[in-house]
């Protein structure tokens, strides 16, 4: 299955965005579209697919930013500040009724345009900054530091004991949701060294090894790059932060499987499909993890 | 082969660090440390690893984070503003002496400061923020927004076709070096897709499948997630982006071997030893990767 909010469609013309010229052409093209946006949240539209406007509908007083190409059609984002989003529950209804490569092309413009909203001002000199490389960057005009969409690197991840892998429950998730710890790569440490330490602060375990198994971008509420791996541990002795965790548990196959495919018996409700750790369960599960 | 800036010793609390009483504790214990650092650079002692004083030495006008423990004391790093590092070249000879856990240390430890004096004001509302966290965050008190510090995901990999990989060399390399390619991760992209758009853009090679291989911390001159792969691609035919690239050339097991072992005849100068692109090649021509 799709690994959620990737294989979007839009190539991304990243190497053109700081020649103006093409940016003017890409902006005066009748074929151009616009993103439909509901605050940050997708619109479906009645086949269930992201929607799209002539740009030429677009409100001139708010900056854009240009995604890339659609089958050969330039696609741009409105860059409207302070706008927000549904609550999680509601956005992933919607969510879970886009096709993955819509979703992928979204989450690209979602985490743009809340980028954008959240650093208007130049961190180094307070400065009101400047959209600039077809949206893809901000120029202070006072001490000229460029600053760039900022996506931070997540590790998400199941430890693994004796054929069984660790779920745990954050006090957040809706009746029954278990799912892969997960946890924010610091600066000065390696994917391997973060799962190492989130998954000892969290659950006491100690990793023996760690394997990556697949990515995934996920916008929510900011730009995440979600890094899943599996991890040997040397025991399953837990001590878990009940800071983090309600709880966590050990699953063997037939119950991940069990919970994969929604069985009444099921030791736990995984997390949504387009959620990397529904992938990584899955992956498991199958003995290709 | 140790992977650079990993392994160090330093025990992040980073679930203490928002508690205020354990880092007046940490603050006032005599055996407290605080990194010497020449600007952003590490100072080797004379054994050539990384040098301390204790932290009762330090300017009580400048702030300081929590690096965490390293051998039961508490180390600290002062949030130096406005500070710089030495040209790379001068750097990479310092670095290429030291232990690679200290340089791991190091690297946290730059991270950290760079960050603080690239941040001192509110993206969002401009207003300056304070240290808090213990160093590890910044908090506004207009917006009350918090900002954490920066890691950038960054694909670095090597093409692979008919038992041969794609080098390439950057302007700014030194004479005779080739190097695996490499780029940013953008919002809304997995990890695989990054590697994908980033070979053909760079030297128009299709991906068929990707391959991640390992991952380092890198501090220079912003903090990155090294996130190496091997990607198996359609063709060796190259179409190079000379904007980027001086030139790319494909090299067989041979010929790496060669240009690890420094050989007179190799095909080109690898990059040092702490750069992961050197664990990736190594790792390749070893069959491992």
């Amino acid at each position: 299955m799709a690994i959620g909010f990737t294989g979007s469609p839009l190539q991304r013309l990243d190497r053109e965005r700081p020649d103006l010229a093409a940016l003017a052409r890409h902006r005066e093209d009748p074929r151009a579209l616009l993103l439909r946006l509901d605050g940050l949240d997708p619109v479906p539209d009645d086949a269930g697919a992201l929607s799209w406007t002539p740009l030429a509908d677009h409100d001139p007083t708010v900056e854009l930013a240009l995604l890339g190409l659609l089958d050969g059609r330039p696609a741009f984002v409105a860059l409207t500040p302070g706008v927000t989003g549904k609550p999680a529950f509601a956005l992933f209804r919607v969510l879970a009724g886009l096709p993955t490569p819509d979703a992928a092309t979204w989450a690209a413009a979602r985490s743009l345009v809340d980028w954008h909203a959240r650093h208007r001002f130049c961190g180094r000199c307070a400065a009101l900054t400047e959209v600039t490389r077809a949206g893809w960057c901000r120029r202070c005009p006072a001490c000229a530091a460029e600053h760039y969409p900022r996506t931070d690197p997540v590790v998400i991840m199941l430890a693994e004991h004796g054929g069984r892998v660790l779920v745990g429950r954050q006090p957040r998730y809706p009746a029954g949701r278990y799912s892969a710890l997960a946890g924010f790569v610091e600066v000065g440490e390696s994917l391997e060294e973060a799962v190492a330490r989130e998954l000892f602060e969290e659950a006491g375990v100690r990793a023996t090894g760690v394997r990556y198994v697949a990515s995934q971008p996920w916008p929510l509420p900011l730009s995440q790059l979600m890094l899943a791996c599996v991890a040997t541990v040397e025991s399953d002795a837990l001590t878990i932060d009940r800071d983090e965790l309600d709880d966590a548990k050990w699953v063997d196959r037939d119950g991940v499987r069990a919970a994969l495919a929604g069985a009444p018996e099921a030791p736990f409700v995984p997390p949504p499909p387009f959620a990397i750790a529904h992938t990584l369960l899955s992956r498991w599960a199958l003995g290709e993890a």
